[in-house]
């Protein structure tokens, strides 16, 4: 008991530790990024612009956000007790700032990579690169922070409170990320098709042209949309990934503290093996890609071996002897990360070659455009189809691997070894956006056309890393569904224990629940690409209008009115968010309801599971096809702007420009967005579960 | 016995004469239609050139089909006996029939209906919908002649070959309908893709002008794929279901005759009432749409009357008596099949709701296309996924329904009796094409412009009654597919009688299979898609050339050369169908063989069932947006010619022209054939189980 003691002292301290060390590391790396200078005020004019409307958008984001939040953790605390609440409201807050502090990074670190680009494309990349991490780092940090005092409390008294309040910690952050993740695709996709719309279809100017009044908010909605969205997004993947790990832990072995230090001592040592793997890259031969993926390879290799390395000491103590070691030997446990680990990295390949431009998919998309608009689009949804192919078969492979090793608490394992690289891919995504404002920094402050140069050689690799986060984040989210609905069925035997249970394919409930579950994700993307039709129609009638009212805008004359877009695009997204992302919420509950109606709790809640794993299925396809067809759009539209096909001003070229444009809320709203939606339905479900259990008591 | 002999021939004369009737009544149309007369030489000339295309291209598709077909007949006579081979050609050479008559007598109605309309609307219209007719009755003629024989055969003898037989004959329709429907479906597209870019967007020629290479190939096009495959498809599908229906008798009390004749006494007493309300309409106050609703709605009521005194005399019999009167009462029964008719009415519903010029979605559609094509792509692809969002709550609901009332046995009574109406809703859907070329001929021939008004006006209707006809399709084929799931299983008992079986989705291989399975409409969509697009592409290359090099043919001096056209495409889309029709085939033997190679034959086929479940579940989502999708593109861009959002000539119509491109293959090529895709996966399925157990033997 005493050696048992000793060794839940050291996880503690590891754990506590790494996540000190990784807020410290995106706290130093940030102080950095703030002390690179700011260049010309021209530049900072601007950068001032984009930093108003971001914080003005997220400000009042996260005030209806709040209002939200409110009333579910009140609903929490009166149904299921005041630690939920807490809970609940730990893990909305912790999301919120994961968000937010994203957001405030990336919109100061923009103007300075701009400025660093006048040196050079290294000292640019160094720039745009730790920013992305300060990120990166902060979202694991923030997780772990909040994740340990929880855990803590779990291991030291094996509570089911202590259960339903990590429940709870994920059900807060999947909810803010559902809104976060909705109302930042939704502006930034809305600006983004408004200003391409008038901009460059119907005025002819070229992207990011200082004319067009909808420019600044373009630039804000990658902020609020790949910054704070993507943030929140992935705080929240990794919040559940590891919760859902823990519960199916407890549940397999109730009471054995083992099964719960795991987890998070994988959390753990590889943020370690992260720092060093963003530490170590130098940019070298120009080759961004190479750099980047030179990063999340060697993190991989080090992530496993401290993994290995964490197994071993732990199979060795005490607890882990004790317990572990009865199921799992060290191989098995090794086995089950590296499963994880290859799983990223087959998913990152497969993304990588639906939608970069040297490999036949794009291209097919660039030649196809050639004949014309509708060809151009026939063939991305042709393409968008296709990429769910590989990566179905890859989870597939990983599903059974993984449970053939290691069962279910091996799928977990290999749920959060994948998640385990989240500090380094999130650091590739962000440092998308901000290269992206860069460039559109240096064009509207007339900069010398070197350093636009320079800005779109490192943007150039911008949408393939923002596709393969989305890849990673989609296949981790499937993985860690499948581990919540395994909870899902062990809750409801530990809340029916003398139900026969029995998730049958012949039980026609269970086929309503997969069907009605199967539908959401289409509902869902159905909404967000109206809302995104709907917020650009707005954006395109406020710059029209402006056009028209002072025509020296044209001319350059007049100045365009920068903030009256911003407006008008905060006040739309924030009234399109909020249906679509309550949708999920309020479904499961609903349908519970109405079934068990027509028969009775125990059946209903078996039709929960299946509607459950219905959103899931169906979710992990469209989400999958949403992400690739849109990055391969917009690649093959970029392939033609580097000369392909004809180049700038062909068929082609405005052929391309369609096609990207409706690969925006593809990839950038509606796809993404359906990540935390398979995974707030799942937790709603567990809740709902808890809830309905404690009633009837 | 006596009795129950008696009875039997009194069943026996019934489904014969239902099918002697519907073929009679066929004929009898058909040779009215080629009593009237056919107009100028002119117009001869160009329906001639359609109907040698149309004949040159099935005559070369049904060969390679025969190349196919020969080697799955051999193969299943290897595998599993002569009666499975006989059976599979049985059904392939009936489907065949069926296809290939229905483009018979469409392309020689078309000419005629182009003639009738120089009398005015009401003679048109009438030679276009008996000319409908003619398919639909033959498809329900041939498949209750296919079917007699193998059921009296059940009936007499009970024996397990029979029930093999049927799946054969099943298989055989299957196969040959997901040919006909993807060849034709790319056929027509790639020529429609084709014409539409080179002529309306690049030429600025308007739809159907002779000056087009590629106008033949379009119009041979609708007979090949609208009336050949569609022919096809709904042959196949009304066999499967009633097959199913069956089965799942045969499954719940082995050796009960009864449970096997009545699904196929309500195919055959529906039958007179859909020659009654085909008979009984006529075109009033020229409300065209009203009118073939009136036809169905009377067929509805009637087939509920007849499907009451049918059951009222079958309870009644000694046999009914005996086997039904255990399990289900008269009103148990008349509940499930009128749950079948009123789902099919709210599918019709709702898809009209979609599709229609006169509501919500396709007016968006149109308000969209003002501001460019990718407003336009964006909000038709939100239509496309929210139009699955009401039809899954109705076949939910109504799964529910039948199941509570009448169990398995009861939903596959409701999927008959949904079929039962398949002749009308056919007659609706071939009536479409014909008045689609009726106005080809009308503009290529140079007749009065009041001529092609008239073609116009009967045709405005046919994008609507197009997708109907699918909605209706793809709902019926989810219930059928759910109803083939549970013949699997019994079958799996019955081969495996000493193995535990459960599809609990707590098991990673029944994940797997839902995986893979949800995947595969999601690849079959993709390759039907890129076909189009591919083929399409050498469409607008071959017309570039024909323009080029006889710049003649745009002034009106030079005749271009349709057949070049027509050949091209003929080759093409032979050549494109083959590898996705097989997809569906090939899949779940390979996924067998993996998963029997990582497990055991038993969770192989338990893993198969996933898979099939999968399919449907996906597959059913996909076909819905696809098919609604399309028909609501393609009206969008009829409203706008009509004068809405700036009529003919405006951004807008520039911007529908794309939309409606690009539906085409959506609701024409990859939509429809997914219905048939479906259920090939399922019926290959019973018949690896069923080969695996006799190569055991």
């Amino acid at each position: 008991m005493e050696y048992q003691f000793c060794d839940r002292i050291i996880w503690g301290s590891v754990i506590g530790a790494a996540a000190l060390v990784c807020i410290l590391f995106s706290t130093a790396l940030a102080m950095w990024v703030m002390r690179q200078p700011q260049g010309s005020s021209a530049m900072k004019k601007i950068a001032t612009a984009i930093q108003e409307g971001a914080q003005a958008y997220l400000k009042k984001q996260y005030s209806i956000i709040a209002v939200v939040g409110v009333i579910a953790a009140f609903l929490l605390e009166y149904c299921a007790g005041w630690h939920m609440a807490l809970g609940f409201t730990l893990g909305a807050v912790l999301s919120g700032v994961a968000g937010f502090v994203g957001m405030h990074v990336s919109v100061r670190a923009n103007v300075r990579t701009a400025q660093a680009a006048t040196k050079g494309i290294e000292p640019a990349f160094k720039v745009a690169f730790y920013s992305g991490a300060v990120t990166g780092f902060l979202v694991k940090g923030l997780a772990l922070l909040g994740l340990f005092p929880i855990l803590w409390w779990l291991v030291s008294e094996g509570s089911r409170t202590a259960v339903e309040t990590l429940v709870a910690l994920s059900f807060g952050a999947s909810l803010i990320s559902i809104f976060a993740r909705l109302g930042g695709g939704i502006f930034t996709k809305g600006a983004d098709v408004g200003a391409d719309l008038v901009g460059k279809i119907e005025s002819k100017i070229p992207e990011d042209d200082p004319r067009n009044p909808a420019v600044i908010a373009d630039n804000v909605g990658d902020n609020v949309g790949d910054c704070a969205g993507m943030a929140a997004d992935l705080f929240e993947t990794y919040v559940v990934t590891i919760v859902a790990n823990v519960l199916i832990g407890c549940a397999i072995n109730v009471g054995s503290e083992a099964f719960i230090m795991y987890p998070a001592l994988i959390a753990a040592v590889t943020s370690v093996a992260s720092i060093i793997g963003v530490l170590v890259v130098r940019l070298r031969d120009q080759n961004i890609m190479k750099t980047l993926y030179t990063s999340l390879l060697i993190s991989a290799a080090l992530s496993t071996l401290f993994i290995f390395l964490a197994t071993q000491w732990f199979t060795q103590t005490e607890v882990g002897m004790m317990a572990i070691g009865e199921h799992f030997s060290l191989r098995i446990l090794i086995g089950c990360a590296g499963v994880g680990i290859l799983l990223t990295l087959g998913l990152v390949w497969i993304t990588e070659y639906y939608t970069s431009c040297s490999f036949k998919p794009v291209r097919s998309i660039g030649d196809a455009s050639q004949k014309g608009h509708a060809t151009n689009i026939i063939q991305g949804l042709a393409v968008s189809f296709e990429a769910t192919v590989v990566p179905t078969i890859m989870i597939c492979a990983a599903i059974l691997t993984a449970y053939l090793v290691g069962g279910l608490y091996g799928l977990a394992i290999a749920a959060t070894t994948m998640l385990s690289l989240s500090a380094v891919v999130i650091t590739l995504d962000a440092y998308g956006p901000i290269t992206d404002n860069a460039g559109g920094i240096a064009e509207m402050s007339h900069m010398d056309s070197k350093v636009r140069k320079i800005t779109d050689q490192l943007d150039a690799v911008g949408n393939t890393t923002k596709a393969v986060t989305k890849g990673y984040a989609i296949g981790s989210a499937a993985l860690a569904a499948l581990v919540i609905f395994a909870v899902y069925v062990e809750d409801l035997s530990y809340y029916f224990p003398k139900s026969c249970l029995t998730f049958s394919l012949t039980d026609p409930f269970v086929i309503v629940g997969l069907l009605v579950g199967g539908m959401l994700p289409f509902f869902f993307a159905g909404l967000s690409m109206t809302a995104v039709g709907r917020v650009g129609g707005r954006v395109v009638e406020e710059v029209r209008r402006q056009f028209r009212e002072k025509p020296g805008i044209l001319t350059g004359k007049d100045l365009p009115d920068y903030g009256k877009s911003v407006t008008i695009l905060t006040q739309s997204a924030i009234q399109e968010m909020v249906f679509p992302s309550l949708l999920p919420v309020l479904t499961p509950i609903v349908f519970f309801h109405i079934i068990q109606l027509v028969s009775n709790t125990r059946v209903a809640f078996i039709s929960l599971g299946a509607l459950i794993l219905g959103v899931t299925l169906t979710g992990l396809f469209l989400a999958l096809s949403m992400t690739s067809g849109g990055g391969a759009w917009d690649n093959a539209k970029k392939f033609i702007e580097d000369g392909a096909y004809g180049g700038k001003g062909s068929v082609a070229h405005e052929a391309s420009i369609t096609g990207d444009t409706v690969g925006d809320p593809y990839k950038d709203t509606a796809g993404p967005a359906i990540n935390p939606m398979i995974k707030i339905v799942n937790i709603v479900a567990i809740i709902l579960l808890m809830v309905v259990y404690k009633m009837q008591c």
